[in-house]
């Protein structure tokens, strides 16, 4: 079989020359970006020949790469199927990424559904031989358990701590092991996931771990991954579903070891996610979310056995999920929407989440009403141009000023990119300097002076005009393109959060507070997010930032079974609004395009 | 690494130079007879080597060989630790064995647990997006169910077919599958495995498939078993779980295929078996069977997920154990004693099962008590000089009549060894013509006129005699050791016979019916029962014998939730009796070991 080596990783494997090379990378665990998944339009994953032969050149990838990058040797690794031993380079490192892993938490009584009682097992004699299995349900007073418990053990007597999940009986140690008692709780973003150990005797956080989601080499959105579990019925949902696990059990490794705990003594891990990454993680078929009318296989919570999607912690460890309310609002929003106690506001609260899709609570005087937008993956800086991840390197503030353009880069780093953040600071300047129009086309450049020196940064690439943001030593570019997949963005958000306004006959003057949670949102500043018009300039002085509300109310549904009870309850209080089924929603969406200015 | 070949069957394999050839076989599934589970006492797992060198011979290997063994190349697999390349001849061929799979069912009502009806599962709409879950839940009327259930689906409308277990939701089918519903039935023995395929429509039984228990490997018995497993905390239990699971899988494989039925049209598999084999069945610990005050882990019922043991049935097929009555008085013995109603006798009645232990339930006009009765293996073949199983070639009945001896060999073949029956037969008449005194031990020769043809027969082993039943080509011989196992097995169970009449105030003119059950003691004429004195020579006009019981009490049990309720209440219904710990009991064994005459 050919060799694939990759020079600077010092990797090698073998292939079978039937698959695209991004395949086989992916497969061998190269990351490499690839936003579209393989289709063969975002033009991400560059790779560049060192040695050997590739099939020649076609006319679509010709068409997504420079010529001065063909002649170099670079070429699209999705849509090269090698043949024989090559050598290459991967262009696109992977940096370190700035994952928040922490929020605001209101107060609340710990009282966990994990807890641990001691109890005296007594020995059986030749008169009186009961099983162990009777002498547990005697001892502990249960009437029946999982029968998998009794694997577990010998025939163990005297005195023993009982592990309990609410009245359910799920382990036995010997002796008194009532001091030791652990949980985790974890956010599964699409992109990052965070993991976090917590000593449930006294709810402190004692390590934290976090990383990018390794089900990114199956594609970098909810719905390529879906697409890729439709195409791979053999194996996809199960190498989804590994990638997931197998994540969530190397922080476990990483926040034990950090804490020297050992893992054996984690009882809970409580889990919050978006409805389809938690259906991966359970191993769930997500094709359902991925088509009309996105009726997810399920969103109640639950409360199962780790080991059964093959998490490692204590033998008989639970695995809590939190429920979703529908396919598009998911765990993680009813987690925020709890943290920030969207249930008991007393005025008119609305909560955001803004990603891929923006996720909106809205909550009048405690009645919830919710909705989805399909932003896209622009705001994440994903289909853009120069777009990339927040990850060192990648631009996230602009500020274009009279003597020039300032940028401010993740780690102090050479730019090579711009993340979600930079685009929306580059777009609000860009609108602010009014080089670019409330409809999003760019100004023509004669609209300049030719002595600003704003006029050589206006290009036109065929009929197209772009913004170069940085020209040197990588041409970091803001295409028309890019405009228009933010001003998508923006519109479909905003017309989201009108739609709710108006379905709760609520106006702009009525709304309290706005919450900005999750992840991504915690980088987007007010000022980009009014200047852009994501959302209204009236909310501006009303924004409040929570930060990782998804593993927050993970954290306190692992510390307070109280906690998971109305978690469960506000799930079924959120009603969920369809827009593409809600009436006037088109003409909303139009004119939410607009850009403010 | 050095190779071992095996002439013959055509079979080679490397291996590692530290440990025993007898493991080394086992492990590459190449059966060598090895009663004493290679402790070296039993001189059965003799190899003959052809080429290459073995380390010099011992001095207890040399006692339990025979000179003209030695000198031929043979030695006791078990004592060897070879280092470099040979090639062996493996002296025990496994013949084929008779195995029972019949047996008396009474009439019963056919009502299985698991049956199917069909529903209509509505489409979902973007007005009306409920969950698969939810949509399972309010279409088939239950409020859970398994969550693994969901792992299985995709989001399937239309018409349905709910397989439920009970009123518990266990798999979904497309389309209307009701007119397809199979089960199996297993009884486990510690010595063979008996599998039946039936239409749960019907009842009919379509095929059967029997094989020798691969556990076998581990151990002949019950508690040499427990030894491998204890020996081997590290996998002994996974090896020995994987051994029987992996056998019932193949025979479930087998009878599917014999009646063109898909696997996945399984639904329930009902397992009778002893306390130990059920343990070992679902992976539990079982040492503590093994040790005073022999306590199992359980002795309940078990109704739980095939595919949790790793059966191989429909994706949420069943599995159900029948209950134990302790660790001595199996699942097979409480299916045997269902099977004969004992527990609605109208007089008194013994149920007896004879192997390496005798279980004996006595129902007292329905009133139940039980003891067991460690017999040993010498029933069965086994711990006998020339003993083996009932397999081809082996002499399973005896007369010695005035003028010759005439043996019976299964399969009409050459005589290679003496199996259970034959045992029995042979010390029978030994007593009948005085060769062997009430006490057991052998008359002096010199008792017999010289003219007497058996004169020959007996001879003196050092100062042992023994009993030459055929002298070419194999000398097949009843030693003075033989005679006192036997004597050891018969008065055991004797013993435990008398302990329980006594109990329960019964006198052998009130017993009204002794019912001899199971694989073994179908074989066992009343003639040799009664004429060594395993039982009393009065019970001979009231022996009746049931075949299988315990396999169809497995098939029963899956045909009828009302047995299943009725067999559990059965367990608890049947109390037990530790011989060992009940008064007198060592003088009453005393006094059973005097053979009858």
């Amino acid at each position: 079989m050919p060799k694939i080596s990759i020079k600077s990783q010092n990797k090698s494997f073998e292939y079978t020359p039937d698959k695209n090379l991004l395949q086989i990378l992916l497969e061998n665990d190269v990351f490499v970006d690839n936003p579209c998944n393989g289709k063969g339009s975002c033009g991400k994953c560059k790779i560049k020949l060192l040695e050997g032969n590739l099939p020649d050149i076609g006319e679509t990838e010709e068409k997504l790469l420079k010529k001065e990058e063909i002649d170099s040797g670079i070429r699209l690794s999705c849509f090269v199927v090698p043949q024989e031993d090559i050598v290459i380079e991967i262009l696109q490192k992977e940096g370190k990424h700035d994952i928040l892993t922490t929020g605001y938490t209101p107060d609340f009584e710990f009282d966990p559904l994990i807890h641990k009682e001691v109890f005296k097992i007594e020995k059986p004699t030749l008169e009186n031989q009961g099983s162990f299995e009777e002498l547990i349900c005697k001892t502990f007073d249960v009437e029946k358990f999982d029968w998998r418990l009794l694997q577990q053990h010998e025939f163990i007597t005297g005195k023993v701590t009982g592990v309990f999940n609410g009245r359910e009986l799920i382990a036995i140690e010997c002796g008194d092991t009532t001091d030791i008692l652990y949980g985790v709780a974890v956010d599964i973003g699409t992109t990052t996931v965070v993991t976090a150990l917590i000593d449930m005797k006294t709810g402190e956080e004692l390590a934290t771990a976090s990383m990018i989601n390794a089900q990114k080499n199956f594609g970098l959105d909810v719905l390529t991954r879906i697409t890729y579990e439709v195409e791979h019925p053999e194996d996809g949902k199960e190498k989804l579903q590994y990638a997931i696990v197998n994540s969530i059990n190397e922080m476990i490794g990483d926040i034990c070891n950090k804490s020297k705990v050992d893992r054996k003594n984690i009882y809970e891990i409580s889990i919050a996610a978006n409805c389809t990454m938690m259906h991966l993680l359970l191993g769930i078929d997500a094709t359902s979310i991925g088509m009309s009318p996105y009726s997810p296989i399920f969103t109640k919570s639950k409360n199962i056995l780790a080991k059964d999607i093959g998490l490692k912690a204590a033998p008989g460890a639970r695995l809590y999920c939190l429920p979703s309310v529908s396919a598009y609002i998911g765990a993680d929003i009813v987690a925020g929407a709890y943290v920030c106690q969207l249930h008991k506001a007393k005025e008119n609260v609305l909560f955001i989440d803004i990603g891929t899709n923006g996720e909106i609570v809205l909550s009048n005087h405690g009645k919830l009403l919710s909705c989805s937008c399909a932003a896209g993956p622009a705001l994440e800086g994903m289909n853009i141009s120069s777009g990339m991840r927040a990850a060192e390197g990648a631009i996230e503030d602009v500020r274009i000023t009279e003597s020039g353009v300032e940028v401010q880069v993740i780690g102090d780093k050479r730019p090579i990119g711009i993340c979600g953040s930079g685009i929306l600071a580059v777009v609000k300047e860009l609108l602010r300097t009014e080089l670019v129009k409330k409809d999003g086309a760019f100004i023509k450049k004669e609209k300049l002076e030719e002595s600003d020196y704003r006029y050589d940064m206006i290009q036109l690439d065929g009929r197209k005009r772009q913004f170069i943001l940085e020209s040197s030593p990588d041409q970091i570019l803001i295409t028309q393109g890019d405009i228009r997949q933010v001003q998508l963005a923006k519109g479909a958000i905003l017309s989201g959060f009108y739609a709710l306004l108006r379905k709760a006959n609520i106006d702009m003057d009525n709304l309290d507070k706005v919450i900005v949670a999750g992840q991504f949102g915690a980088h987007l500043s007010a000022d980009s997010l009014v200047g852009i018009g994501i959302l209204p300039e009236k909310v501006e002085d009303k924004l409040v930032y929570v930060g990782n509300s998804s593993k927050t109310g993970a954290y306190m549904a692992l510390m307070s079974a109280n906690v998971k009870e109305e978690i469960e309850q506000l799930a079924h209080q959120i009603d969920y609004m369809e827009l593409g089924a809600s009436e006037g929603y088109e003409k909303l969406f139009a004119a939410c395009l607009i850009f403010p200015g």
